[in-house]
């Protein structure tokens, strides 16, 4: 809560750019104004938030009221604002925020923003079991992908408890709020939020999602109505949920078997193994890894997600002869790959639980799928050239419209408050290195057009996805670990292409050099 | 050349049972009367052996005259007698051999098995490439078994130079004398041989077939008429040969990619050397086995048939829990079972090249089968209850009759003359160990079932099939690795089953009690 709109709300309070002593008076007569208007309302005579959200800001189930307590202070405060002008109705909300100033709006979203959040179930809970078999939670944890509709858990955290300034907690809000706001988006009564993101997922609900998925997150915090477990049970009819669904699941040329369906005894235990590893890494496998990457941050949908590098379509294809390693690799080493390079960590060894595990998870997903042959939707979409060659200055320019929003305008991703990164850091210390796919401009482009911004895949033209992808890849990150002890010989050796930065001078900066995590190009 | 014919020959001419002293004699008689007519002939009249066959035997391949040198003395002997009985038809020997008496035949026939046979090209030329575009090579060594017609190598050893005594060499002979062999066969001019196998081989055969196989072994000896080395070009047609393969084929819910038609390149070369250390283990595989058996010689047709635990089959299935060790094994952990149980042998290493080719050649021949699902032909089958349980006795009958031909009445195998395994010995030292699949008794009755004796699969009565595993699985072999100390603890933790005989006492001997290659129960 320190950027942007904090920088303007302090400035708001104290009349100019504060100083450190300045903006921490700022900060207290803000904290003591906000507190007035929560618990007594303004002296113009409009009501004390608490009579409505609660005396600690805890909201009110029973009549729908959500909490305030702990929400960003960006997203409450971009919330106030939108009740004042009117873009976001609410019989309730609009006259009370028009008649607050700019000030008290603010100062009432710095209050709340300091007030502590209820405890949530941490993330063992619910996260550690893969699969869900009703509507709403497979919905908020797995998403829709054959529609491009995102797991709620990937913006809004693992537990849907809320990630940076910009996303809210969902869990543990009311099921009419929750229901309420996904009708708002679907009728336009509320603004549909950054990128659009919100009007484009509320777009792809039914009635019985929007109900399903506000139902699901009412019930995992400690202040929902109804609080119970969210229903975790495997076997359930897991089929696709809806028409549109099934249409566009028909014209793919292959799906993998659905949750639920696993084997149950000791090979489902192992597949549910690879599954966790494959969506929690940083749990599960935290002794292979160098980064706080998921595998699931470039294999959406838990490696299930056409074009997206998806596990089944890899599985099939291996043992490969690799030009990377000269050799013909079996599924395995090519696991074992990822971790040296996109996790930035090191190898699992052959046979070790790890190993296994995904490999064994891969060939679930895989089932039925043809040995052998190349299917539809198989690695990243081979992009077309680009109209124009490929440019920084572009790039940088829709990295800032586009990505920063999650990824952060360092590129260094976002983490929820349990410190769990939600959304993964594209270049710096944090992020895959200079050995991985990714950091190949092609492959970039490709995962970036089908994919990015999330559920927004397809949305760029083939020219913008090849300019950020060249950005990103324009940055620093951690050393190839074939580093030969000279960036200029390891260029020569592994980089010898148009598709590799590495080795190249960028902002008077060579690439490969080091400095992972100096922040370059701002 | 030692065993029941030379006992009768030697019997015949010394006109007793020999002693040592005596059995020497009598082979110095034998040798002198067989030399003597072989280059003189008969003082009867019968012309040298030598005017047709040439003076060492050699043969005359331009007239189709077979060489004699190094023949087998058994099966010359028998095909002497068939001759001078008038079983085996020929316008040319039929007198020759009828006024022969029984022990100048045998005086002849020991002659020329003492002579040397000309020098034989080195299985090292040939058999290293596993692949012959033409139909002879094709046939001769990979066989039909689409028609359960198997390579002519498979008895007449890789480069058709004959095991044993009964057995004869192919290589060098003379074209037209191959040809017209198979065609007395076909015709009924010659005996059908033992277990009436040529008949059978023989009767699959078309005309083209003849042809092809004997320019192939004709080729293929330095005594050939038109020596050339043997086609090995990959990439030919190598589609089903004939109308009644095809119809077979179509029968079959998978069929592996033809031989012939893998990729180029580095994984095509690891596909071979795959292919490679499944038919040769002993030369591709030497570090990591115990005794001289091939993948092959469980998984037919280097691993492609149907009901003799196809590779393909096996490959789409892992990877799977296996109650034999407790947990989900790879494909790769399996292949290290099969050296540790059945090659008695030790695992090569998880990512060694011999395992990454054994993979890649298995995930090759699955190409288009679908992942996960177990196709029709996979393992071996299971048998229905036997009629009656099944009894040793039985067994040792059958065994004697229609197995020991080629496995030995020991059950140690035969090998060539270069030392080389070609039939695998079913119990003692060389044979697989007691944790190998082989070693229960309904694996091997499946196997038996389905595919013994070789080429004549499906001809034993269920009954039968069970009688002679319950007694070659009644033999001591190497111990298992698992051992505990005590057999009797052993057989409780590994073996508790009807499946097994380990721990069992047969003929006195407590199975798995060691002396693994001591003569039991003869």
């Amino acid at each position: 809560m320190t950027r942007a709109w904090l920088a303007l709300a302090l400035a708001a309070c104290a009349g100019a750019q504060p100083s450190a002593v300045s903006a921490r008076n700022a900060i207290s007569a803000a904290l003591t104004l906000g507190h007035a208007i929560a618990e007594h309302g303004t002296p113009a005579g409009l009501p004390a938030c608490a009579s409505c959200h609660g005396a600690r800001g805890e909201g009110l189930a029973a009549a729908g009221y959500p909490r305030l307590a702990g929400l960003p202070v960006s997203y409450f405060g971009e919330q106030l604002d939108a009740y004042a002008h009117g873009s976001r109705r609410s019989a309730a909300m609009q006259p009370i925020a028009s008649l607050l100033g700019a000030r008290e709006r603010r100062a009432v979203a710095l209050y709340y923003a300091g007030l502590p959040p209820p405890r949530q179930r941490i993330a063992t809970g619910a996260q550690a079991l893969p699969v869900a078999a009703d509507r709403g939670a497979r919905l908020a944890r797995e998403g829709r992908w054959s529609e491009r509709l995102p797991a709620c858990s990937q913006c809004h955290g693992p537990d849907g408890e809320g990630v940076g300034e910009h996303i809210p907690p969902l869990a543990g809000q009311p099921l009419a709020y929750l229901r309420d706001q996904l009708g708002a988006w679907q009728s336009g009564a509320r603004p549909a939020g950054p990128l659009g993101l919100m009007g484009v997922i509320a777009g792809k609900l039914s009635a019985a999602d929007v109900v399903g998925v506000a139902d699901y997150y009412a019930s995992v915090g400690p202040l929902g109505a109804a609080a119970r477990p969210p229903s975790i049970e495997r076997g359930g009819g897991a089929g696709p949920a809806s028409a549109r669904e099934e249409a566009v699941a028909g014209a793919r040329k292959f799906e993998p078997p659905p949750r639920g369906s696993e084997p149950s005894g000791e090979l489902g235990r192992v597949i549910a193994r690879g599954e966790r590893i494959f969506t929690e890494t940083p749990r599960y496998a935290r002794a292979y890894i160098g980064n706080p990457l998921r595998c699931e941050s470039c294999h959406l949908d838990a490696g299930r997600l056409a074009d997206s590098a998806p596990l089944w379509a890899a599985y099939v294809l291996y043992p490969a002869y690799r030009a990377k390693n000269h050799h013909v690799n079996t599924f395995a080493e090519r696991l074992q790959g990822c971790f040296r390079y996109s996790m930035n960590g090191r190898a699992p060894p052959l046979g070790s639980p790890t190993l296994v595990a995904l490999e064994t998870y891969a060939y679930w997903l895989a089932r039925g799928a043809p040995t052998g042959v190349r299917l539809a939707g198989q690695g990243y979409p081979r992009l077309s050239e680009p109209p124009l060659p490929p440019n920084y200055a572009r790039g940088a320019q829709l990295y800032a419209e586009r990505c920063a929003l999650c990824h952060g305008i360092d590129g260094a991703g976002q983490a929820n408050a349990a410190g769990q990164a939600v959304f993964p850091a594209l270049w710096g210390r944090a992020s895959f290195n200079w050995g991985a796919g990714m950091a190949s401009i092609d492959q970039a482009a490709g995962f970036v057009a089908a994919n990015m911004p999330l559920a927004l895949g397809g949305t760029l033209s083939v020219q913008q996805a090849w300019d950020v992808a060249l950005y990103l890849d324009a940055h620093e990150r951690p050393q190839d670990p074939r580093f030969t002890g000279s960036v200029v010989a390891t260029r020569a050796r592994f980089h010898d292409s148009a598709e590799s930065m590495y080795g190249r001078v960028v902002n008077g900066h060579l690439l490969g050099s080091g400095a992972a995590a100096a922040p370059l190009a701002r």
